[in-house]
């Protein structure tokens, strides 16, 4: 090794001793006859103490050091005369006698620094360098630490890692493929996995009974600000088990990854449909760290004259705590808010419950203090409470009102990002209508498309709905939900050939096209397939959530930008001629 | 659960107990009024009893059951009357009460047995069957054992997994890429990468000092026998190292291994230098189980008139100990042997050193005894030993040898795939020719290709040999070998921009590809590079090594044939006009 020491680990128990560090120079403090150098590693920074004065050789170095420099060297551990409480070295210096340059650097292009001068463009760029700093680094020091507290948890279980394999066949019922050329097979082509979906189910027909990977998928999709062409997944897979064995077995591994990675005790993860998750939140994901939950209005705000209100499909409230005296003007701001297009609301009504307990709203031509009272026990209000109400087409209003729940979550305070509310969401409904998804194939539109995948099981009760109202069915389907956020979801899974032939039906295949794609499971089926299901968690976003922070590309080392570029290898780029010719395609602007 | 049990758990001491199990009929014994049933899952196989006449609902069932019909019963466990000491469970049996018939099975193609009836193809096309198999799934379970081991230790010496992207850039230099068009970047291309060499290095400029990732690489090779187009490693990366500690950390890695994992203490791992083994072993992965070391015998049996010795570059010798009775029928069998257009030399001497101590050649016409105690001297060979002689051009000679050494090990029984045998190959040329690799891009022909990868370093001692004399030029690079095995390899890296530049410039780039295709690494190592090394493990190899087996594809659960397809889900295959027209590519014949 080039080092004897780390420069996070000596302390003042290590005085006296002499050490060989290697790092780099963070800092220089040029104080006439005396230098001293902060220089960083991974595992800290340790002060370089160097007499310039009593060495004319290390004097010719330090002058000629810079940002960035690597250095290795070596000296005798003293104590610090002015002691930095704030750093775990910051006792003891090291009184240096020798340094050794590795490797010069230029200028960096930006400060590495937690608080760095870099623009996001520019520190993707030089991601090697945005990974030195500290905040960045710990980032990936976390998810190394879930990854492999996720392993031994579901070892000791009993799960088995099998790795799947990556260049499988195009079957785009989900979202885009990526495809890859096939050299040795003229014409044809493998595809990424957009999850081990079949697989796993395939290793359950093999009876290997409990499965999991923390596995890379792809996704060809239209990059939204959180979402990468490729992602990582915990997917696992159970056989002889029913959702409730699953929804217990993947609580205990959220509890679990909470208390050994953030020393946090989870209690029992509650459970809502579906239905009512949209009924009180207005999403399937609900941000249980507040309540603040939608109160719908229709029947005791219409026939008093208020066009806006009559008219509407859905009036839905919430009611703020605390919020009674919101300016006018942040009112006014609020207003504007909702009427942005990302939300769509036309309009935002108002009502203070004033700490003297009266009440008084931005329709009082319409609504007396009688019937704002009726808005007041709907909404359960008290005094100092703010009622805010939206109006309209049902689903948009939903939408919109959902939004606003969480603006004046975030404004009142109430989503503290150390903070963490579990859900699971079940019931979900097995089909929705692709009125003609932009992430999808065009020829997919006008169609029923799963909601979780075509694997997912209905509900036996609900199963006699295939044929009549596909979309009232329910599936055995589960998400569970943090803060807000989709962390993982899964479902019992079809077992039986026959209704899985059905589904892929409903789904608008063709016998032939279903038994192209997807025959092998279908077969599969055949030979004594287990009860089964599983779930996935989005990994980078089960990271992001532990580590606070609202993006996924903090927590993967080279994150591509939303044009699904890496804009530091400058990829993706041409390839030569030769290539192309030996791939047997073209390609054309 | 739809269990209280699994099939390999109950014991004598679970005797009187209700329990349920769930499971696939492995053997059905009809006895008349008693029927058995073994009943298997991943943990074992327990005897179910059926007592037909007391219950006809049974009788019923039982009748219609057939094998690998997946059930769930209940019943009570007792004692056997004839136990079976083979099996763990053997002592109990399970009194059934109620079956439920959870899936039908229609018959396997092949008996799910350790020894089946069913061929390779076969069982390829039906993997989920195949994977039933007690001996695959216990080949799948050591991998992940193994996995799990490999992070377990390398996360306590403070190694961090960091995942590097599967979708990078096309740099064509080593084996051919796969390559993926990229639907949002017109005539552009990802690659799969070979390996994460690039990112990897660029972590260690990020100050990660120690990596690790168990990680799939792609290679778009013309398939040999144990090749897969998809493959994966455990791939390694320390900072401040020389190479010396690197090959003490995963010495240590791979004792662990060994220890946990079969339970084997193996010795000090001793090293040889490339070179020697080229000379002792004729090949550069020496199997070390046994000796038998390859002698030449130039300048002993030159000049004595026997004109296929007189006129080879080379003539080797090895001694095969005890073969001496090797009969007149055998060794022209092994004569055949080495003619074989894959060994191709063109005939084999041989001299017995018999019991008595006389020795007699198949060349006595030329040697006298005399002249054969120089050989035997040379070989080092005692009473009973069989001399053979290979003689010839010299590279194909010594390929020769080393193939009839491994055979001769072989047929004498000194490959016992239950011992294990370690070795460091070190010192390794920097560079080789490439006369035209299959491999290879045509274009990279008639070019010096680097024998590990470009980014090696050399041997600082040789670097000035890079303008006049490459192919003398030995590198810091080094392999694991177990048992002939290459399980492993790697390198300390140039972290030098100069030198790197040089490096691309003898492999035959121009300075502009080399800055396209790998600028952003050279420009990385301007912002202080620290000096760095690492190795890459053959995962799917290591496994096979453990296991005892000779393929890998026995230790990958859904491996792809000799032309790279997975004949279960039938891909590559063809994809739609709609995916080639969103890719702007089109195929043609």
């Amino acid at each position: 090794m080039l080092r004897t020491n780390t420069c996070g680990e000596l302390r003042i128990e290590n005085v006296n001793q002499t050490v060989t560090l290697c790092g780099w120079v963070q800092k220089i403090k040029d104080l006439g006859s005396l230098t001293f150098i902060d220089l960083r590693d991974r595992y800290g920074i340790t002060q370089l103490k160097l007499n310039i004065d009593s060495d004319s050789s290390l004097n010719q170095i330090a002058k000629n050091l810079g940002r960035e420099f690597v250095l290795q060297v070596t000296g005798t551990v003293i104590e610090r005369e002015s002691k930095n409480k704030n750093n775990p070295t910051g006792e003891i210096e090291i009184l240096v006698t020798q340094i050794n340059i590795l490797n010069k650097s230029i200028t960096p292009p930006f400060t590495i620094e937690d608080e760095t001068d870099g623009g996001d463009e520019l520190r993707m760029k030089y991601r090697y360098l945005d990974l030195r700093r500290t905040i960045v680094r710990k980032n990936l020091e976390l998810r190394h630490r879930m990854a492999l507290e996720t392993r031994n948890f579901l070892d000791k279980q009993k799960f088995i890692e099998v790795e799947t394999p990556v260049l499988i066949k195009s079957t785009p019922e989900g979202a885009r493929d990526f495809v890859v050329p096939s050299r040795m097979n003229k014409n044809q082509f493998y595809a990424l996995p957009q999850s081990p979906q079949t697989f796993k189910q395939l290793l359950m027909v093999s009876g290997f009974d409990r499965y999991y990977q923390i596995v890379k998928c792809f996704r060809d999709e239209d990059l939204r600000a959180d979402r990468q062409p490729e992602f990582t997944q915990i997917d696992c897979e159970m056989s002889f088990v029913e959702q409730e064995d699953i929804l217990q077995t993947f609580e205990s591994l959220t509890k679990h990854l909470f208390k050994v990675v953030k020393g946090i005790d989870i209690p029992e993860i509650p459970r809502m449909s579906y239905a009512d998750a949209m009924k009180f939140y207005g999403n399937d994901k609900p941000d249980t760290r507040f309540e603040m939950k939608l109160v719908e209005l229709n029947n005791t705000v219409k026939g008093k004259n208020f066009k806006v209100f009559d008219d509407a499909a859905l009036v839905v409230a919430i009611c703020a705590k605390g919020a009674a005296e919101y300016t006018r003007k942040q009112l006014d701001e609020l207003t504007e808010w909702v009427k942005r297009p990302q939300i769509g609301a036309t309009g935002l009504v108002y009502a203070r419950h004033n700490t003297d307990g009266t009440l008084k709203s931005s329709v009082d031509k319409f609504y007396n203090e009688e019937e704002l009272k009726k808005w007041s026990e709907s909404c359960g209000s008290e005094p100092g409470d703010l009622i805010l109400v939206l109006a309209g087409g049902e689903e948009k209003t939903r939408k919109a009102i959902s939004e606003l729940r969480l603006e004046m979550g975030t404004r009142l305070g109430l989503r503290d990002k150390n903070k963490f509310s579990c859900l699971w969401v079940i019931d979900f409904p097995l089909l929705e209508w692709n009125e003609g998804d932009p992430n999808l194939l065009a020829s997919l539109a006008g169609r029923w498309h799963a909601k979780h995948h075509p694997f997912t099981s209905p509900k036996p009760e609900d199963i006699h709905l295939l044929d009549t109202d596909p979309g009232k069915i329910r599936a055995n389907a589960y998400d569970i939900v943090i803060n807000g956020v989709e962390v993982g979801g899964g479902s019992i899974r079809i077992h039986n050939k026959d209704l899985q032939a059905k589904m892929f039906e409903v789904l608008g295949f063709t016998k032939e096209e279903a038994q192209k794609q997807f025959g092998f499971l279908m077969n599969a089926f055949e030979f004594g397939a287990p009860p089964h299901g599983g779930i996935a968690f989005g990994f980078d976003r089960f990271c992001s959530l532990f580590g606070g922070a609202e993006s996924i590309r903090d927590f993967i080392a080279f994150p591509k930008n939303n044009s699904g570029k890496d804009v530091m290898i400058d990829s993706p780029s041409e390839i030569s001629d030769e290539q192309l010719k030996e791939l047997y395609i073209k390609t054309y602007e």
